[in-house]
């Protein structure tokens, strides 16, 4: 997946032809989703496809998970993304040979992502095989506006002789899907999981529900048309249980053109009745043809300007950063604008992968993104995850735990997860939580979530945590038997980053009962329970190599065995080796370490940064798309700035040059967002671990020039760093200045005129650069490789 | 399962009455087997059953291991052991009405496992409900002088009237077998897996051939009979696919009787052809009407009582562990003593418990026992073990490992454990593998299986120690991320019963490979290697608590949480609790630095005994079957002779009183075979890890005498002691003296008379008694309970 496919454009990802290899990955890449309704990149005609794909956000459906060997406490049960009823369909018939690119003689191709417009446009010109010439304009977009609504533009055009045209819209439910492969990061089969409980069509409009068979989720698929002609009008539909079809047929002279809007409406409910959910998508329905076409169209349009207006990250001098970032953010925006209280999984809408599970990435990766960019969907996904505490509370008692342990691997809030040394030993899960809430306070500055749901969420994780670790006879504060971010180093005690993220649980949960001490009281919180957890965050063990003057990922870390990488290097390790030989050894999946200083960098100093950069650096494999852009933060802050920017390349191409070879499953919004956190933590030096706006920024070399945006407390702020400066500008907010903690100094900057500050020059913080196990260092990107 | 259901005699187990509710124990305690054919104490009318059970040493089914999360290496394939075709059947039928003990009216009902004889006699005395009251005497054997043949006599009588009497004689296939319980140590169920390749039948005589239908192995059953008859004869034959029977019908006036004798012989190949199996069985059954029922009856006995005169252990003073020692030793006898190069079962052929799989219980608890009694069923099993190197050779390369890793639990020699903390990670089975050549060799005095197998063996299992340990920056060798025998701490660094083990194994096969220089070049072992292998042994790290003076169970146990006894105490634990909570907490399952203690003991000094017994026995719940016996033993190796006592009680009792409510699905070899682990390494004090023989006997106050026979290279000699004084009879062997380390000095015993040493008094080593956690304590023997 080079830029020969896709080249490099700062608003766009443009596929200028149709590679039929590559058709898993472009479905993927532009898919389109609010949150709530997603659908993959599939040809408006349905096939070719690599994996046809209709989501909706958390509709799910239920399997039983088989253990060899059961053990307490397993779950009985897993949750599956369902592929729903595929509205995106209408097929072509020139003179009755059917639309497929892969018989008559495709003359050209193109489909454009526009992330500014928020709609993915097609563009083709095919002769059929009998010699009949069309050009198709189709431009499909799932409304940020309109919750329930898809719509899709679909224009047919005779080019040089009258043609016949048929074209059928329909909806089809339970699709047949390929096989899936072994990769366990791929999703579990699923198919004909859906039950017809009504259809019903009226002229160009279809309905269709459906239920799950085990889950018992309802769920309606509607569709309804606008239809412009030369002249005529043979319209008929029809519907079965799993089908429903619009046909239209025309004769076209040349440059004559049909024209059909189709709107798409989806709903789904747990609990609400058949009717009522009819009634709501035909409500959806009625609406969209209300605003229509060009109404969705500049709706859409108006909602991402908004966004980008206090959100747009620029980056001179590395285009394909510049691109990468957008298509990052906008993806982000796409997995979380509508999603409402439902979970935003790791693959967003975008693909089955992970079978369309949320883990912690969710709050440690992408929530911080929108708490900057678009805080209201940060608030609604963290309420989402409190609206589960009373299922997390279950499963700590099952756990023999105190307050709540939230699943590592969930859609709808129960765990999924049937492998525990890598799920319910991520204990941090709890932390990351926690620290997501925190960290929604202190940027917005608005404490009505932390009211509404977040104290409890605190103080429950508190809980948990106080009942997970101990004390040693010497009064040091354990916790052991967990699994950090890295998976290579599973159920180990003291992992230091689950200590660092635990200890500042506790403490952000007695501060908040500080400050809520009343609805505290009501959670039976006392005096002696903050007091309790602010001793343990206080006598929290932080593992440290005294000879080597390394902090240890875990206990004993820095004594296991070295990994072999003369002789193992097949990538991903976890795909070649067994976890018996990659647990005990100094082998890294995913920055561990790394992403302790990156999220709690004031408790290190700036040479035990440098050393353990290095020390880990050396060890790390990335097998996980959750490292490139933490390695970028930390190789930025400790002055490797090539290397830094190499990775921050790496996380941004993660999708678009499917660096992991599963972007067909759907895209990492964990990557996606480390784009912009690779920019804006790393080189803009973005930090809040310290309770303040911190910003610390320094570019490398190629990089001319890095803007950013993003709000803090009522303020919106637009950073602009160059090599010699970096500029602050207060775009709008409260009156009075805002502080900002720049090179570890509080400054004053306000709305009037823009904050100029000269930045010092920054040399490495240790000697050399770091090196990586081989075959894994990162692209170098000393000069930009690609662009205009 | 009380003595008024099982009273306590020396050589006998005898039920005095029927309890239904105790039928599926009944059956694992009066199961009968030679180690190749093993037959459950199923009433020989078939039902009432828990569990019919026909089994054939290590023949099996697969089935598919399914993940819920796949991970690199995980076995693919399970295997569980068959209940093959069942031809313990022989229904009654008294005027017509069969004989079932749940109508009419049972009026005595005795069954008797002799242990002498080796036979299980049934009589029973049954007035039907139409009132014709019959007395019915079953003897049945499986021979240990015929391996392949199995017999019953049955005799009919009628008591007061004229009687219509029936009885058919059976081979059934696919019996129905009830559902098995969630509990993951009993068997997965397997049904209707034999297909019926081939029936025929005779005068009296019938035979079934059937094939497993995925592993292809394929098994014959045969019957025939002898009958006597006041007169006549109506007989009649008949068989199908899954069934076979032979009926006879007479009239018996008051005290005549019917008399049968059923031969039974079984064979299963996976190579050789349905007319070899078939002639083979064939062939067995002539050799065995040759032989006649009384022969077969004398030459069961013949073997015993050669057995017993060389492996019999008395104790006076404690009727119940009399009985005990010899119920343990005769059912590992059965388990072993023909089973001629196929695995030695966990539970024997005495039930479908753990699939039917061995595990490391074989070689680190059963073939001691064996290799001082039966020394050639030691070999045997050993020879098992090798006929599987290649596979572990496989297993090992899989796994990116040196040498061998053989698995942790198998029938044919696959790894089968599908949960690979507690399986994969058990390395130390390779360990105790080479241990239990080893012990074979020095205890035998015989080399030729070293040459044979062992040294192989040993080289292989060497390697794997070197690829999976690895020296530390200060020199120090250590083994991360493996599971010792306690499983309820796994995945740890620096298990110190695995570092001992692991060191045991480098420094035996240095050795191995010093005597035999030739073979060993011939494995492309050379004198680095070698020099490597000792040197890493003598490097290896032992945890060690400098500040608590006692050894670690591995590096940083006593660190851990201690578990919460008030709360959490409903055993087994691992049924109540989740790993991730048993794992990092200072709770054992069973014997492991103890255990480590027990076989490797010189290297530690009694003092760091004593304080180690002290510190891990209040934290070992014994949730295993392998625990009270090491228990035992280490309790009496440092004073505590009324705990040891009551621990050697707890383990011959597990399966004769039920202890770990699991009877049902077989036997606890390892535990039966604890019984004498107890008393002859216990009280006996006998050990050989300092690579001589040495005993050092301490009695706990109610038993008064214990005397113990065993083998030592040629020599037999029979220890007697007593509180003052133990005396060492050398009854047979070669010219010369044997060295015998008595309490720390050798003695030179002789076959002339004699040698009496009188014993020092010993205390205990330690202050006050040990404590064990709540509901943990043995049932106290301070004196015997029950007797004469």
């Amino acid at each position: 997946m080079g830029p020969d496919v896709f080249p490099v454009e700062p608003w766009r990802v443009r596929e200028t032809r149709l590679d039929l290899d590559l058709i898993d990955e472009s479905e993927s890449l532009f898919a389109l989703s609010n949150g709530h309704i997603g659908l993959r990149g599939n040809l408006d005609e349905g096939e070719p496809h690599g994996l046809p794909g209709t989501y909706l956000g958390s509709f799910f459906e239920t399997r039983p998970l088989p253990y060899a060997e059961a053990g307490y406490g397993y779950p009985e049960e897993g949750q599956s993304i369902v592929d729903v009823t595929n509205g995106k369909i209408i097929r072509l018939y020139v003179d009755d040979e059917p639309l497929d690119v892969r018989y008559g003689e495709l003359l050209a191709h193109e489909r454009v992502l526009d992330l500014r417009a928020g709609s993915l446009a097609r563009r083709l010109r095919w002769r059929s095989p009998a010699g009949g010439l069309v050009e198709v304009e189709s431009t499909r977009l799932v409304s940020f506006t309109h919750r329930s609504v898809a719509a899709i533009e679909y224009v047919v055009t005779a080019v040089d002789a009258p043609l016949r045209i048929t074209v059928q819209s329909e909806l089809v439910a339970n699709e047949d899907l390929p096989d899936q492969s072994d990769d366990p990061r791929s999703a579990a089969p699923l198919s004909g999981v859906l039950e017809g409980l009504h259809h019903e069509h009226g002229d160009g409009t279809a309905l269709l529900v459906h239920r799950t068979r085990r889950s018992g989720l309802m769920m309606a698929a509607g569709m309804a048309h606008e239809l412009e002609l030369p002249s005529g009008r043979a319209l008929e539909t029809d519907s079965a249980a799993d089908w429903a079809r619009t046909t239209v047929t025309c004769e076209l002279q040349p440059g004559q053109r049909l024209r059909l809007v189709k709107y798409l409406a989806y709903g789904w409910s747990s609990v609400r009745s058949r009717p009522a959910l009819r009634d709501q998508v035909h409500a959806a329905l009625t609406s969209a043809r209300h605003t229509g076409w060009a109404g969705l169209v500049a709706d859409q349009r108006g909602y991402l300007d908004d966004f980008w207006d206090g959100a747009d990250v620029e980056v001179e001098g590395d285009p394909d950063l510049q691109q990468a970032v957008r298509f990052g953010m906008f993806h982000v925006v796409q997995a979380s604008a509508r999603a409402q209280r439902r979970a935003i999984a790791a693959k967003g809408l975008t693909g089955p992968g992970y079978d369309g599970h949320a883990f912690w990435d969710t709050e440690m990766f992408v929530l911080p993104v929108l708490t900057y960019t678009l805080p209201h969907a940060a608030a609604d996904a963290l309420r989402w995850r409190a609206s589960t505490l009373d299922l997390a509370r279950d499963r700590a008692r099952q756990l023999d735990l105190a307050g709540a342990t939230f699943p590592w691997r969930t859609i709808r809030g129960q765990e999924c997860s049937a492998y525990w040394p890598a799920g319910t030993a991520g204990f941090h899960v709890n932390a990351d939580i926690a620290a997501a809430f925190e960290r929604y306070r202190l940027v917005t500055g608005d404490d009505t979530l932390e009211r509404e749901c977040g104290l409890e969420v605190l103080v429950e994780t508190a809980r948990l945590w106080a009942s997970l670790g101990h004390h040693d006879r010497h009064g040091t504060w354990h916790i052991d038997g967990v699994t950090g971010p890295d998976e290579y180093t599973a159920v180990v005690n003291d992992n230091l980053f689950t200590n660092v993220m635990a200890a500042h649980n506790l403490e952000s949960a007695a501060a908040a009962c500080e400050r809520h001490p009343e609805a505290a009281r009501g959670l039976g919180v006392t005096t002696e329970e903050t007091a309790a957890w602010r001793d343990a965050a206080a006598a929290v063990h932080i593992p440290y190599d005294d000879e080597l003057g390394v902090h240890e990922q875990c206990e004993g870390f820095t004594r296991l065995r070295e990994w072999d990488f003369t002789g193992n290097t097949d990538y991903p390790l976890l795909l070649h080796e067994p976890y018996v030989r990659l647990y005990p050894a100094q082998v890294i999946k995913q920055a561990d370490l790394v992403l302790a200083m990156q999220v709690r960098g004031h408790l290190f100093t700036p040479e035990q940064k440098a050393r353990n950069v290095d020390y880990y650096e050396r060890r790390t494999v990335r097998d996980s798309s959750l490292s490139a852009c933490s390695q970028a933060v930390m190789c930025a802050r400790v002055g490797h700035l090539d290397l830094a920017h190499s990775y921050a390349y790496e996380a941004a191409m993660v999708d678009l040059r499917n660096l992991h070879g599963n972007t067909k499953d759907g895209l990492h919004m964990a990557s996606l967002a480390g784009t912009w956190t690779a920019l804006v933590q790393g080189f803009g030096g973005l930090h809040d671990d310290e309770g303040v706006l911190a910003i610390d920024p320094v570019l490398p070399g190629p990089i001319g020039r890095l803007t950013f945006r993003l709000r803090w407390r009522e303020f919106r702020l637009t950073v602009t760093v160059t090599h010699e400066q970096v500029t602050f500008t207060v775009r709008d907010g409260p009156d009075g200045t805002l502080t900002i903690r720049h090179a570890g100094e509080d400054i004053e900057v306000g709305t009037g005129a823009p904050t100029v500050v000269d930045l010092a020059p920054r040399r490495p913080l240790s000697p050399g650069i770091p090196d990586q196990p081989p075959d894994c260092c990162p692209d170098p990107r000393t000069q930009t490789a690609t662009g205009p």
